[in-house]
């Protein structure tokens, strides 16, 4: 067999779009990982992560092993992957880090294997390292993060995922540096809710997709509200309510919670609005003397890309 | 004061849309009723009704003469109407028809003087005959009246009306003459529904609205789905289920409860698939004997028309 090689660059993205939990997901220009596929044919996986996060490399603890696994087993003849793994999602940051891990493995291989696998496939495998990852195996940051732009998982089982057009958005992020477990985040939901709450919320569904369709900033802006899951992972977040109200006030359209946090996102319609915003953020985090990240990016569109 | 009248033709509506549930409504070409009106001063209002239902003619107990007095109100002198309504659209059949009637006069009265009110004030008038029908100044039956087309009630309160593309469809109702009274149909609701539940159901509403901008017919029939309410207030209807599973088998995309009952409505995207499912509804009511009317019409683009 000769040897075969691919980089990629995988966008963040964030899952869970205010008012489209568990459905709706967008990826962004920055932060992204970069990864190096070989193909072999010794049947086994080696991992190794040049980054500074400690992550797992042993296969079946890495989430880019257990995908990789997935995909190998459904392929027909035996075949091997020695992966390097550069990683800038920060993992626990809300920003599709694992999904990242996940989804560029099993991209970079599909494009080894002469595109062996239909993007549906991938997305199959890619799943089982967000169920190492979380304990369950979602798609809404792998589908952004394969496809690209906005993307909605109308339903998981059937899979059933559709790319979302969007208009030009700019997108401010900030990783507060606290640790939210995702399964935490899942298990103080409460597993019913109001008829009422519910009619809202996929009245704001409604309009934001509409809004994204359309084009209507205005629409987006009022659309952008979860009268459900916000209001109670948001107590995990300290000075998450300052930071959407600060920086709605100096012009951003709206936000939220990324993935199941502790990152906040808010969406601006031009690149000084979303500066901005950031300088809010950075005034809320030193004001309350949490260390923390941020990043002024745009919707990636192309999703993952060989370099 | 000279006599000034206005005829106009108001079309029937779906609410509650499948999925779409309090929040999206959408005109129909059939049925739809003719209003005349006649404006004076008089301070007073008469109603003629020139059909078949027997219809309370007193205004304070018909909903045109709730909704008008509510626009007498907020109009800044002294004025009157002689209303003349010959409903086609049948009283208890889940088409819309008490909105026809709010909605019908006071977009009439409006043109009589010469557009004082805007369209968002209309709809705020025309509730109040939704009101007295129904106990609920609900507004997805009114604004896909006066709007035309498929519109989204994104909030109640504040009134948040929106557009909603739709690709040309082929609309298939059968009214069995059953009674299912809206407060009834409102009553057997749950007050909680699981979270779980509710995400289906906003992934299928964003799904359907996608499928409107998209014209993607195959996406709007897999997103016509009601987790919710169908499997509660179905059974408020017989044959509902026979009439879902043997019109889709000849070819319909989807279709669902009209407003509260007991009309069914089905999509199809053409004409012959139209008639087809029509055929089926015809099977079914005939079997269990039932009395019922059929419309075989299409999506009515422009809303309350002037003749």
């Amino acid at each position: 067999m000769e040897t075969k090689k691919v980089t990629v660059h995988i966008p963040a993205t964030i899952a869970n779009l205010v008012c489209g939990f568990d459905i709706l997901g967008l990826a962004l220009e920055a932060p992204y990982d970069i990864v190096n596929l070989i193909l072999n044919d010794s049947g086994n996986i080696t991992i190794k992560h040049i980054d500074a996060y400690n992550l797992p490399e042993a296969p079946l603890q890495n989430v880019a092993g257990v995908a990789l696994y997935a995909l190998m087993k459904a392929y027909p003849s035996t075949i091997g992957f020695d992966v390097t793994i550069n990683k800038q999602i920060k993992p626990g940051s809300g920003l599709g880090s694992s999904a990242s891990s996940s989804a560029g493995v099993v991209v970079a291989a599909n494009k080894l294997l002469n595109n062996h696998f239909t993007n549906t496939q991938l997305v199959g495998f890619a799943m089982e390292g967000e169920k190492l990852a979380s304990g369950v195996a979602h798609a809404d940051n792998i589908a952004p993060c394969i496809y690209g732009g906005a993307t909605l998982i109308r339903s998981s089982s059937p899979l059933d995922i559709i790319a979302i057009d969007t208009p030009p958005l700019f997108v401010t992020v900030v990783h507060p540096q606290i640790e939210v477990k995702t399964s935490d985040a899942r298990q103080i939901l409460k597993k019913d809710v109001s008829l009422k709450s519910a009619i809202q919320q996929w009245g704001n569904i409604a309009g934001l997709i509409t809004g994204f369709f359309k084009s209507d900033y205005e629409l987006i802006g009022r659309s952008l509200e979860d009268v459900i899951i916000e209001p109670i992972r948001s107590i995990l977040i300290p000075g998450f309510n300052e930071v959407k109200t600060n920086c709605k006030a100096v012009g951003a359209l709206g936000g939220g919670i990324s993935g199941s946090g502790p990152s906040i996102f808010m969406f601006s319609t031009t690149k000084d609005i979303a500066l901005a915003v950031e300088q809010e953020m950075k005034k809320i985090y030193n004001t309350i003397n949490i260390n923390y990240y941020t990043y002024v990016t745009q919707v990636n569109k192309q999703g993952i890309q060989f370099i």
